[in-house]
């Protein structure tokens, strides 16, 4: 094990993809000692998400979860002088990404009240499963209106639940062919105009889409660090 | 390993009692060689079912996974002289049975073309979770009728989906509080209920409700090894 402390989100993410891009992995499970290797393909994406943590603080990282599960977002790494919100998604390579990147609501309440966290950074990793486990097939550190686009039916690819906005989807961003949003402010504004389009309780929130829009325009055009 | 092969459900069961009841166990994810232990409850249950048929496997039985996953039920035992259908169910010691037993359409169609499945066996297992995986808590060899009973909205324990008889849920069976239905004929009358009450689509099937009742009624009474 590689002790060197990871500075950065950079560096952990080259560190993933020099360690274990295109390595194997495999789920074995133990009852009284006796080992047998899953064949199931279900659980490989919830399993690499608890092993990617372990593996990160293993090689120093702070990575600390955030208290709640539902809450956007899923993680924050701890540098020394910067202090990152992050998340890591896997998903099979054999299909397009469709995991959840937050639930909507919670995206929009936690970046009012905490507007950085619209720069949270995705590890989007996917596997290709084999005859006995899987294998890392491709590694992706990505800003949020990064691997996220219009879908055909909304502003923003989404999930919806009983005619509410449940969550933020991925669009296929690994395929060259697909637009993603060009900027933050048009992710921004995506965010928005879904919100609109959802408005049945506004008075379920203590500010109005407008008010929110300003303020997340306000961080990004006066986020140094972009 | 203990290569005496198991010649009877019973055995099965019996060995499953002796060997793994109460005995720790654990999952673990592989990547590139490195080991980290699963920490989450939510796959115990997954893994579990994958462990359990390879293990019976080694101890000589010749057990066939059905073709089709949504099927009722899972595997068929091959004890030479006889043939058993078999499925295989866990869940969580803290929580109450909540697994499916059988899709409802797939049981009322595979119990008319061969009501003998009626008498399918499940090997329904417990486990608690502990610090680093699990323990198996207790272990039951049942028939579907030990293990249901009626719910307070329908005639048996039913998961409803849009209107429609989803999946057929256990009862509380561990609990001696909780009745189940006190023989197979209580049971068959309960789907037979069921069916009536979601009866909107009847041309969807070759017979009637009071055919297969019938059909079933007459295998339970002509069956000879109850």
């Amino acid at each position: 094990m590689d002790n060197k402390k990871i500075s950065s989100l950079e560096e952990l993410y080259e560190l993933a993809l020099s360690d274990i891009k295109g390595k194997p992995g495999s789920i074995v499970i133990y009852v009284d000692g006796i080992p047998k290797v899953s064949h199931s393909n279900d659980i490989i994406g919830n399993c690499l998400q608890e092993w990617l943590p372990a593996w990160f603080i293993d090689h120093g990282l702070d990575l600390k979860a955030t208290a709640q599960t539902q809450k956007f977002p899923d993680f924050t790494a701890d540098f020394g002088d910067k202090t990152y919100s992050m998340d890591i998604k896997c998903w099979n390579y054999n299909n397009t990404p469709a995991f959840d990147l937050a639930n909507f609501d919670s995206f929009y309440r936690t970046t009012w009240s905490d507007p950085s966290k619209i720069f949270a950074k995705y590890l989007a990793i996917s596997y290709k499963p084999t005859d006995h486990g899987f294998s890392i097939a491709d590694i992706f550190l990505k800003s949020i209106w990064e691997i996220t686009g219009p879908s055909r039916k909304y502003p923003i690819g989404l999930q919806v639940k009983q005619n509410n906005p449940y969550a933020i989807r991925p669009c296929n961003f690994t395929n060259a062919a697909i637009p993603t949003f060009k900027s933050p402010a048009e992710f921004i504004k995506a965010i928005y105009d879904t919100r609109k389009i959802f408005n049945e309780a506004p008075e379920r929130y203590e500010y109005t889409p407008e008010e929110w829009l300003e303020k997340l325009m306000l961080e990004i055009a006066t986020y140094s660090d972009l």
